[in-house]
């Protein structure tokens, strides 16, 4: 039926924004022809292996490659050594590619080999000496702040990665005065971003000095940016090319391969190409990082909230990496979607001898919406008010005020509550025995938050009149070219069949600098893609408007023809002018546009600033049933009402709304890396636990499309927030169900089982 | 030593353009890693041959690939049946992809046959039946035109193809007063264009309809007009990508396996290969069109031209293919670098059942100026003239008025004849028995002449202030990625090599229609490279000028730094400004740019209209000493002064003038493609006689620069023009050498000798 929508539209010749069209890549994924990086095979290709750290954390006193050199097959091994000898990072520079005088976790790189065939590379690691020093290594937070703690990096004190303040009004005085006072800690696990095709790349460094690499990245100009800052190489010999991206959920930006990958193809002087296996992608790519999270909260006898004051700890990993933006991100967020006067905030994160927290979906809310929302909760729970009305009181509505001091415009955060209830048909108290409602609500940022977001794009029409968009923006499989093909189709007045979209490459691609992260491509890339389409419109209409004498400003293009205002024949097809344009005038056609976003940085010692681009709201209600004898959450239903602005592709959006679920599922109920002194106990999928089809509840999408001004035809991105709630929402419906909380992630049945038998046995819970 | 200067050039820091920077491709061609369009191995790929016909010409009864496609191994046959029925060509539709009712040479295209291995798709080939209704071939032009010839094509009446006039003046009435009137015939003979990469390309179309093709094209985006054209494809379906390309001298964009790779693609459902081998490439490849040429020509006793009345037949093959523009080519300049009053010109190209000819190096004016300069010659000698003054006293020069009635502006040839006789130390009559001085000129057209001209260009900046140029110039070897990169480089003040040329690719690069064809890149594309280039700099200086509080106007960036006029301190870094505007502005550059020529088509009765965009000129002069023994010439030295306006890159021209040399000595000497019947008897190296490096002459380049007002940087195209004067200029000589004049190419030892016996004997040679 969803199909049959797309159909239809192509068929009755409708708008194409907000049409299901089928994806521009939907058919070669279906049938395997779609080639992914591990996929591409040149010439005279070296397969390459990584050796990773024996220790959590050690002193590195000697590597010794030569007995792995001298294994027939092998063609090159790297080491620091064989790069420029620097520290670098994406907010510190705390990482080098290879590891120097230290290893601070497991998945520290030490060395990397590349031979004729990937069994010869496997057993060239085993041949390669590295002698250690151990160092005592520190596993919690908690520990790290310590005083006595030894230093992860000598040259971050405290083994403090980054700190993030909010100071909005006076908690301290709203506390003072308040009725009800809730404090509460929460805690959510590491879980990893388990994309179905794992980090690979392949090098191509040629005599030239031109490097090429194949990445299955998620930010290839991010990337490049990193690449030619750690190598010391000019950007213009250094080729990043996308083919297709099999997921990444914002891991695929961690340079887990290409520096190994570049540097042995350099020495050898051949391709080399790295595919990580699944248990390296498990321990050594980065997690969702683990937050330990303190809600104090006050509110008054009705349920409005009169103060949050909210510390965070953020276990950041071996390295700071991106987690200093999801310290960001999760300290903006923390709050929760609501108007509250008084809120102030402390968030730090610090380094432990742990995977490296990355950017994942949702880049630290999810964490924060679990304990904020579990709090809101229980406060209902207390005092007497329903979970959904109190969301109600305290929502931020039109011309409300964030903790970041920044005004709401054109938001719809109300109305995804009012969605989610009617059609999920919560009840507060559920009928049944041993059943639930929860309900819960986000607010995230579309387009990078806390700093500016840009993208740029060409629009280049060929002869023909057909289209052809270039862009940065990288399709890892959510769709993103599909939704520009139909912004410029849409743009342009012409068949969205006949506009491509190609990959991303960094030497043809106009810049985007953060690739599929931030929930931004929709609105930034699709800004950039809309404007550069008006361009080329423009110097199609002028030249209408010279061929036809008549003003340009009077002409449109509808399905591939120009009309002139108010008649009802058309002057004459899009494509001939186009083509006549080329023969005989000889003039081509290249639109660019750009879009640059509003959004600042955070002042530092107060948060406050216009730091996002876009508010995005959603609304969970989750419907659980548990078993009281085994402590099994069967989730049964998830409403997911999400404010988008504008459904460019409802079905692509009805998809991110599944997918986002099944992750913020996994994320409340099974998925957990289990880690002993730093060491990955769990590295497959079968002991991670992510929820498969057959785990899946019905999913029920609620699209609510209240115009965001700033969005291309309306649009917000959704992407990250479809899975944020869905944690909180069902916490909140097992609460609802069995009367107990469970205060960390995941719900597993051994927690909830103690949890009612703790209940049972008398002891405070909740 | 020519390394060295390139080097110099880099290391002193002057200016980029004029000096001869290291090709973009040199290290990677000289190494081996450079990949060529058979070098594409993608997974599951097949391999595909062509069944081509197996008379020259024939009615088609009936095919039956029915016992090759059940031969195991065998995936796709391919036949008319495959295709939409329609018939194409660049001028004339008179082509069909697959031959459906006729077959009219040896090279047409019956089935195409794709399977695992080669071997496989070789014996499919003879497991195809046809029967063939044979018909009477036409092999001569002079037999194609008389009344009762049976026609090649039904719908062409007389077999005549194109025609071409040049009505300028009155030349019966200046015939009727002149002093001295010659008439002579001039014939010139079959050659290939003999690239060392033969044709070759790979296609896939996947199930969502796009069709990529790897190809071996020296122009991709005339490429996908025709293919949209013929296989009824939105070019938005449909990607040509060049890699490296191993020669073309304009023989490269004739769709010799594109077609039936696409079509048993998309067949089979799997990728497909062809490489075309030797022998086929020979055969059924396009080739230089042999040409008959009467010439008579009235002067006064001084040598003075007052009229010429031209007579051009050309054999053009069993298509019109890209013979009709070469018609035109040799009618405009066939009347020679002089300024005439009167010229009269009947130009006819008529269908044979021969290889179809196409465009060479040249593209009719090697033909056209062997005959006129070999006539001018003879009209020197009778009158008592120095060959090189009667040149000086006809030639073109500022103001002059050509046989098209276009006035010259700019231009330098009577500096080329200076030039060359002062160098070469011409004589008129050798001092020294059976050698000889020889002499000639031409002038040819830089961009497509005869028609409107365009190219257009994106010139992206990257966040570290290194460039991108994105053009549809394909690089077939001539270098002229490297020559837009100076352009680049220059007109931004940035370096050299951080100026990367992306090799085109039809959905990425901006629309370059015509190619390596017409020498006309370096002025068509390259303007469009410097006009972009200045677009981005546009940009970048507004930045500065808002930065520094300083005017635009007065800014100027050199060697990477930003001066404000009239000082010597720099303001900062061109790469700084660049950074700035992405981090924090998120501004990025992306600069576009144009250039559409001024030439306009031909007046169809008088041939009179500016149809060139870029006069070109040169003067070769030919050393050959000749065996009276054999008859073989030997070339001892050929000197080539050529008016490049200003040389982009010295050591990149000379290797034109070297490789132009080259193929003119082949022509001249000792090239010949032999048919009977239609059939082409000698397709080997071995047997066309390619000159060789051990064959060549000293070869000394003459760089002459007389600015050219719309060349960048005062450039003007000489890929072409390095070729055309050669055959004549040692036919000059051979005749200065021995007193016998031959009228047709190759002068071979056979002819010359029997030219001296003739002398001998008495007979009139001359």
């Amino acid at each position: 039926m969803k199909m049959d929508r797309g159909q239809m539209a192509l068929d009755q010749k409708q708008e194409i924004v907000g049409n299901s069209v089928p994806k521009i890549d939907a058919s070669i994924k279906a049938t395997g022809e779609a080639l992914f990086a591990a996929d591409i095979y040149l010439p005279g290709m070296l397969f390459g292996k990584i050796l990773r750290s024996k220790h959590a954390h050690a002193r590195i006193l000697d590597i010794d490659t030569s007995k792995a050199e001298k294994l027939p097959g092998v063609k090159a091994v790297v080491t620091w050594r064989d790069a420029p000898d620097l520290k670098l990072g994406m907010y510190t520079d705390d990482w080098q590619f290879f590891a120097k005088e230290k290893v601070r976790y497991h998945g520290d790189i030490v060395a990397a080999v590349a031979a004729t065939d990937i069994e010869i590379a496997e057993d060239a690691l085993a041949l390669i000496e590295v002698e250690y020093e151990e160092l005592p290594g520190l596993f919690d937070p908690q520990d790290s702040l310590k005083l006595d703690a030894p230093l992860i990096h000598e040259d971050r004190p405290g083994n403090i990665a980054a700190t993030r303040k909010i100071r909005k009004g006076d908690v301290e005085k709203a506390f003072a005065s308040a009725e009800h006072i809730f404090e509460d800690t929460y805690q959510t696990q590491m879980v990893d971003h388990c994309p179905i095709e794992t980090h690979a790349s392949v090098a191509q460094c040629d005599s030239s000095g031109k490097t090429t690499i194949w990445s299955s990245s998620n930010a290839p100009f991010n990337n490049r940016f990193l690449l030619s800052r750690g190598l010391q190489l000019p950007m213009s010999k250094l080729k990043i090319v996308l083919n297709n991206v099999g997921g990444a959920f914002g891991g695929k930006q961690d340079l887990m391969t290409e520096p190994s990958c570049i540097l042995l193809s350099k020495k050898s002087g051949r391709p080399v190409k790295i595919v990580v296996d699944r248990e390296e992608e498990f321990t050594a790519s980065t997690v969702r990082h683990p937050f330990t999270m303190t809600y104090k909260t006050a509110v008054d006898s009705k349920g409005k909230i009169l103060a949050r004051k909210i510390e965070l700890i953020q276990d950041m990993g071996a390295y700071n990496d991106l987690g200093e933006g999801v310290l960001r991100y999760a300290s903006l967020m923390a709050a929760g979607p609501y108007e509250i006067e008084n809120v102030w905030l402390d968030a730090v994160g610090v380094y432990t001898n742990k995977q490296v927290g990355g950017v994942m979906r949702g880049v630290g809310v999810p964490q924060v919406s679990f304990a904020g929302e579990s709090q809101l909760d229980r406060i209902a729970e207390k005092i007497g008010v329903d979970p959904y009305e109190i969301r109600m009181i305290n929502a931020l509505e039109e011309g409300s005020v964030t903790a970041n001091g920044q005004k709401c415009v054109g938001i719809g955060f109300k109305e995804t509550l009012k969605a989610a209830k009617k059609i999920s048909g919560y009840e507060w108290k559920s009928k049944e025995k041993n059943r639930g409602f929860g309900i819960a609500s986000m607010v995230y940022s579309s387009g990078a938050a806390g700093r500016h977001d840009y993208s740029s794009a060409v629009v280049k029409l060929n002869e023909d009149g057909t289209v052809v968009v270039l862009t940065g923006a990288p399709d890892v499989g959510q769709g993103v070219r599909t939704t520009l093909a139909q912004i410029a189709a849409q743009t342009l007045g012409v068949k969205y069949e006949n506009c491509w979209v190609e990959a991303p490459n960094t030497d043809i691609s106009p810049v985007d600098m953060y690739g599929a992260n931030a929930s931004r491509l929709t609105v930034v890339a699709g800004n950039a893609v809309m404007s550069a389409a008006m361009d080329a419109k423009r110097k199609i209409l002028k030249r209408a408007s010279e061929k036809w004498q008549v003003k340009e400003e009077d002409l449109q293009i509808v399905q591939g023809e120009i009309f002139h205002q108010g008649q009802s024949k058309s002057l004459g097809f899009f494509k001939d002018v186009v083509m006549e344009m080329h023969r005989p005038y000889g003039q081509t056609t290249i639109g660019t546009g750009d879009c640059i976003t509003t959004s600042v940085p955070m002042d530092p010692e107060t948060g406050q600033s216009e730091a996002v681009n876009i508010f995005v709201f959603a609304t969970h209600v989750a419907e659980v049933e548990v078993d009281p004898e085994t402590g099994l959450v069967k989730v049964l239903n998830i409403w997911a009402a999400h404010d988008v602005g504008k459904s460019i592709n409802p079905v692509n959006i009805e998809g991110q709304i599944q997918g986002g679920v099944q992750m913020g599922l996994g994320f409340a109920l099974t998925e957990n890396i289990i880690t002993r002194n730093g060491k990955t106990l769990n590295p497959t999928f079968l002991d991670c636990k992510m929820m498969t089809a057959a785990d899946m509840p019905e999913i029920h999408p609620i699209i609510v499309e209240v115009p965001e001004p700033k969005g291309p035809f309306g649009a917000r991105g959704v992407g990250e927030a479809t899975c944020i709630p869905t944690a909180a929402a069902v916490a909140n419906a097992v609460c609802s169900a069995t009367g107990t909380r469970i205060n960390s992630l995941p719900l597993s049945p051994e927690k909830v089982l103690s949890s009612l038998k703790m209940k049972s046995s008398g002891k405070k819970t909740n």
